[in-house]
Parts: C-alpha cells; sequence; structure tokens
C-alpha cells in the first residue's frame, strides 16, 4: 500500500551519513534514474529536484516506459533532450520510491523506521544529492531544475556550495515558508496524524491510515490549484443529487475523491509528514541577515519563473527573491507564467516552462 | 459537549413543519433573543441572520451579559442601537443553540434525531424564521442583516417573500457557492466524517469526534482569514523548536489547535455537517433563467457589503450578485470593505460596517 517500488538503479553510500540536527542515518540508498549520455567532460549534468509527491520518474525510459511526472520536460523538441544533456533525478532522502526514508528497515532494530526516521531537512536532502553526483563520478558544475519543495532545495544548494552550482532554475520557490503555508500543511499533517489508524507511524497494509492519507492530499489538491480553475472545470455539477450530507455529491467532490484514492496507494503517510515538515522549516535566510546575504559569494546563473494563479507562492513572494538575488549580484531572470492551474501550474504547464528553459539554457 | 443551552427565548409552533424536500418535522422550537423595544406600529424590526457557527446571541443582555458574537454593532453608538430598532435574533433550524436539530429529540423514536435529522434547506431555514416572526405578531416589513451564511438566507427571504424584506445589507454573500467553495466545504466535512467516533452521527459526550471536528474548524479558520494576516501575525514565530514533525510546532499551529480547542466544546458535529452542506446547495438564480431573474418583483432596497481580502467571497462575486440586482430594477448599493481580515472581517470589522449600516438605515 505504501511506497510503489519503481525500476530505478540504485546506489549505496559506502559511509553513514550525518544529518543537519546531529543524528546519524547508518545507511544511505538512493533510487535514481538518468537520461541521455554523460559527456567526456561530465560537464553537461542537469539534476532535477523533485517535490513533496514526486519520485525519480521525472520521465519515461526504456527501463520504465511509464509517463513520468515531468513527461513532457523531456519530449521530442525538448531542451533537455535536444540540448543534449545528461538529466539525473533522484528520490529524496525520507522519501518512499527507493531512497532511504521511513519506509526502510533501520538497521539498528531490523524494523522499518516509521516516525522513529530522523526529521530531514532540506539541507540533509542536498547532501544527499550531492552524495550521489560524487558517487556518480560526477565533478563538474551541474545546472539544477525544481519547482516547489524542488526549488527550496535548489537555493539551499546554491547557498552551501555555490561553485556546484552553474546555473538554477526555479518555479514556484519562495525564499522561506510563511505563517500562511505552515498552516496548510499543518493541518494535512493533522489529517494524517489524528487517523488512528496512523498508530503513532506504525501502520502496515491491513491497518493503514488511509482516511487520513486521502484528506491530507484533498486538502493539498485545493491548495495547488485555483478557485477559478475549479469554478470552470466542476461549476455546479451533481454528482448525486440527493439533499443530504451523508448521500448528496458535487462533481468537485468525486473528483477529491478520487485524486485521494490514487494517493493513498502510491504514497507513505511518513514520508509525507517528513516532507511537509521539512518545509515549514525552510527559511533561506536562517542563519543571516537578510536573503541577499544568504547568497553572498555565489554566481550561479539563475532563472525563477513565478505562476500569476499561484496560491502557495504568490509573485510577491517570488520577486522578493528575485530582488534579493540581485542584490546578491547574481545575474537572475524572473519570468511569469500565465496559468489557471495556481501552483501545479509547474507541473503542468510544460509548454510554457519548456520555452523559458530553452531560452535560459541557449543564453548566457 | 456538543450545544450550550443559552439563556435565549424559545418560541414552539403549534404546527408541525414541512421541509422544501417534502420531509415534516414534527416539532419546531426555536431560541431567539431581543434588543430594543418594538414599536406601536411593529414597524422598527431588524433581524439578524446569523452564519455557519452563530446562534441567537448577536449582543449581549440582562439576560444573558456574555458578550455576542456581534457585540459591536449594538455599541452605544451604534446606528441599531441609536436607530431604536427592535432587534431580533433566533438560532437557525438545523442549529445546536436551542433551536430544533439534531441534537433535539425525535418524537417519533425519543432519540436524538443525529443525523436522521432531514437535510435542511437555507429556504427551510428562512421559512423556520418566517414563522417566528408570525408567532411574535410582526406583520411588518422588516429589515433583514447578515454575512455569509446570512447573507445567503437573505437572499432567498427577498426572492420568496419580496414584500416582507423592505431593506436588507448583505455581507459576504455571493449569488452561489460555486465548485471552490463547495470543495473547501467538503473537505471539512470528510474531516469530521471520517472520525470514527462521527459513527455514524451518532456520537455522545464519551465518544465525541473532537477531532474530526477540530480539525474540519481549523481548516474553517485558514479559509476564513487572509494570508496575509497570517503572515503578518505569526510569521515564522516557533512555540516548540524541536525539528520532528512529532514535537516541534509552530505559533501558527499552536493558535490554530487553539481554535480548534475551544469549538468543540461549544458546536454540534452533526449541525455543522448539515449548515455546511446546505450552503453546498446554495444557489440564487435555481429554477430562474438569471441571477436578475430570481429578484424579478423584489423591491427591497440593498446594501451590499464585500470585502477586499475576501477568499471564500471574492469581490467579483458580489459585483456579479450587485449587477444582477440593479438589472432586476432593485435599489442596491456595493460597497468595498478594506480588511487584512478576510472572509472574517464581516464578523470583525465592526467599525466599518456600523459606518456602512448607519449611512444605508439613515438615507432613503
Amino acid at each position: 500500500m505504501a511506497a510503489q517500488s519503481l525500476p530505478a538503479k540504485r546506489w549505496r553510500s559506502e559511509k553513514e551519513f550525518p544529518l543537519e540536527n546531529g543524528q546519524i542515518l547508518p545507511e544511505l540508498e538512493i533510487a535514481y534514474e538518468t537520461w541521455g549520455e554523460l559527456s567526456d567532460k561530465g560537464d553537461n549534468v542537469v539534476v532535477i529536484l523533485h517535490a513533496l509527491s514526486g519520485s525519480s520518474h521525472a520521465f519515461s525510459s526504456a527501463e520504465n516506459p511509464e509517463a513520468g511526472w515531468w513527461e513532457e520536460l523531456y519530449g521530442e523538441e525538448s531542451p533537455l533532450r535536444m540540448g543534449g544533456y545528461h538529466v539525473i533525478c533522484a528520490n529524496i532522502v525520507g522519501g518512499c520510491y527507493g531512497t532511504t526514508g521511513p519506509t526502510s528497515l533501520d538497521p539498528g532494530t531490523g524494523a522499518p523506521y516509521a516516525a522513529g526516521f530522523p526529521q530531514v531537512t532540506l539541507r540533509d536532502m542536498v547532501e544527499a544529492q550531492r552524495l550521489l553526483l560524487e558517487g556518480l563520478g560526477i565533478d563538474q558544475p551541474v545546472t539544477l531544475l525544481g519547482g516547489s519543495m524542488g526549488g527550496m532545495l535548489i537555493l539551499h544548494w546554491m547557498q552551501d556550495h555555490p561553485r556546484q552550482v552553474d546555473r538554477a532554475i526555479c518555479l514556484a520557490t519562495p525564499p522561506r515558508s510563511e505563517s500562511f503555508t505552515i498552516a496548510l500543511r499543518s493541518i494535512q499533517r493533522d489529517a494524517i496524524l489524528s487517523d488512528p489508524r496512523y498508530a503513532g507511524g506504525l501502520y502496515d497494509e491491513n491497518s493503514f491510515p488511509e482516511a487520513g492519507l486521502a484528506l491530507a492530499r484533498k486538502i493539498g489538491m485545493i491548495t495547488y490549484r485555483s478557485p477559478e480553475e475549479f469554478n470552470e472545470r466542476f461549476g455546479r455539477d451533481v454528482k448525486d443529487p440527493r439533499p443530504h450530507f451523508l448521500e448528496g455529491l458535487y462533481q468537485v467532490q468525486s473528483y477529491l475523491d478520487h485524486q485521494g484514492k490514487k494517493f493513498v496507494v502510491r504514497f507513505d503517510p511518513n514520508t509525507y509528514l517528513y516532507f511537509s515538515r521539512a518545509m515549514d522549516l525552510f527559511d533561506i535566510a536562517a542563519g543571516h541577515d537578510s536573503v541577499a546575504a544568504a547568497f553572498s559569494g555565489c554566481e550561479t546563473r539563475v532563472l525563477l519563473l513565478s505562476i500569476d494563479s499561484d496560491f502557495l507562492v504568490p509573485i510577491p513572494h517570488m520577486k522578493e527573491l528575485h530582488a534579493a538575488l540581485i542584490e546578491a549580484g547574481l545575474e537572475v531572470d524572473l519570468q511569469l507564467m500565465e496559468s489557471r492551474y495556481g501552483h501545479d501550474a509547474f507541473l503542468l504547464e510544460t509548454g510554457q516552462i519548456n520555452q523559458h528553459l530553452g531560452n535560459f539554457l541557449q543564453s548566457g
């Protein structure tokens, strides 16, 4: 019920993995996939950082022909394919798609970590990605591409290891999590945590917090889209016209139910909780005087893509990031994407993204 | 745990109460409160219609000195008090503050109706209010005042009984519920319904769906306010700095927890479900060619108050209502309230409301 086993490649660290909070993961395995050939110089790498519900399977491949979560970004005419890049996408540490996370066995106990997994941070996630690159022998600066949580990871990577990041494309990425998004995420966690079947994280296939995880997903879906899209798409269309709340159903409810059901068979509740909380903890200026000061010494060339209907990462938040990166002396461009899809436009508006991505990769 | 017994007056119908869906309530009792004297002609009545979580206790009184949910609208210099009105506020049918609802005993079984209560509609709620007025001997046209669900009730009342409504003031009121708000409300209901202690509605004080009702309230609170207010008020303030999702807590989470806890000791989950669903069913143009056609023959003088930060009832939805009422030939004014409080400004911005209310009641 929890994580699905994808036919991804696995890389295993030889060493234990120290975390930002001082705890240590005794073992680290990372599931990853690649597309395109690595150049002789090893200088054509694009690393894709996935968001909350993603996996290493960004695109289809010979090994796994199923469409990926960003499929059109590696379409026939796409800049990533046409540019001859070696694209890497790895499941983030704490994930449930093959990389070490709460569903992995704790070698100390022989049982799954569950909620006993350390609270990984975005920095930990970046370090795991960097270990993978090192393990794969990639020592040239890379291009980073990601949206939402993926974009937050990119900002940390740029901040902590500026020379490793040649170019960065961040979609729907704020400089910090503010109260409102913390509130939205925390009620999603509440939905899981208050399901008795969550059982302190010790659920299994026979007693799985389906209701809680489905509700978390449904709350999430509402924040990922826009009122306009919902209203245009579903209007007041009815699925079951009976009036009583136990029976009647609008189409939009049926749609959300379907999204919830699809999610519970593919995602692990504990991973959801760890990733959700890690995003709450995100504040790129923490320990610095300002967002700009946090990028002192960074020379990454940056493209920021902001979505006009994004409720979670509104344009002013990306403008703040843009201004700070300029202040820090970076070469940075902010482009606005027009979309009805809200935050999810970073996944859905692949035509616009390919356009911006092509312009950015070809210039400079 | 469920409803609180307020020291309100009670009026009991002599007859059974037929509902819009064809079902019949064998008994109808209504809890109500009044402020100010009824004039000799009986022509100074203002009826306040409460919203989802309200009660008859709009203002404090000698009988119940506790502050009401709209206290400042009957303050020392308020237009309602200064204008010498006879103000009536009754708990809506289906409610949990003294009026017949799911916590009432079904005379057919001797047990509480619970989820066996008929699905009341906004029209049913209006008819119950009208019966109360008739029972109190009020036969002159009245002024109606309400926000959110209260405003929806006013629109139905104007539509179905135009001659009874002399003036109407609707705050944060849309012409219909659209998919997005249906979605937001339906996930609040999911939170209650998926709590095992809801038990098909047959909970009691010893096994009460606290977690579900608290989560519903927390989801609601997020939609009632604005991102700006949350972000300014709570920033990234921390309550418990431990990183793990089971332990760490931001101030905004603590605030929402508090709101949830306050709510579960004062509200009935079934009433929440009935009212929430009744709002989903709201479409003032249903059965008519247009919103304007729905008000054909109505001569009520109307004030619409729209809130610039209202996420649930955005300005364009109130502009649509405004245009339709003009098209129908009504004398109607739309005023914009500037506020950081989102939808809840209809409860909180009492200074602005009093100002608009005073101008409206004195004019025309």
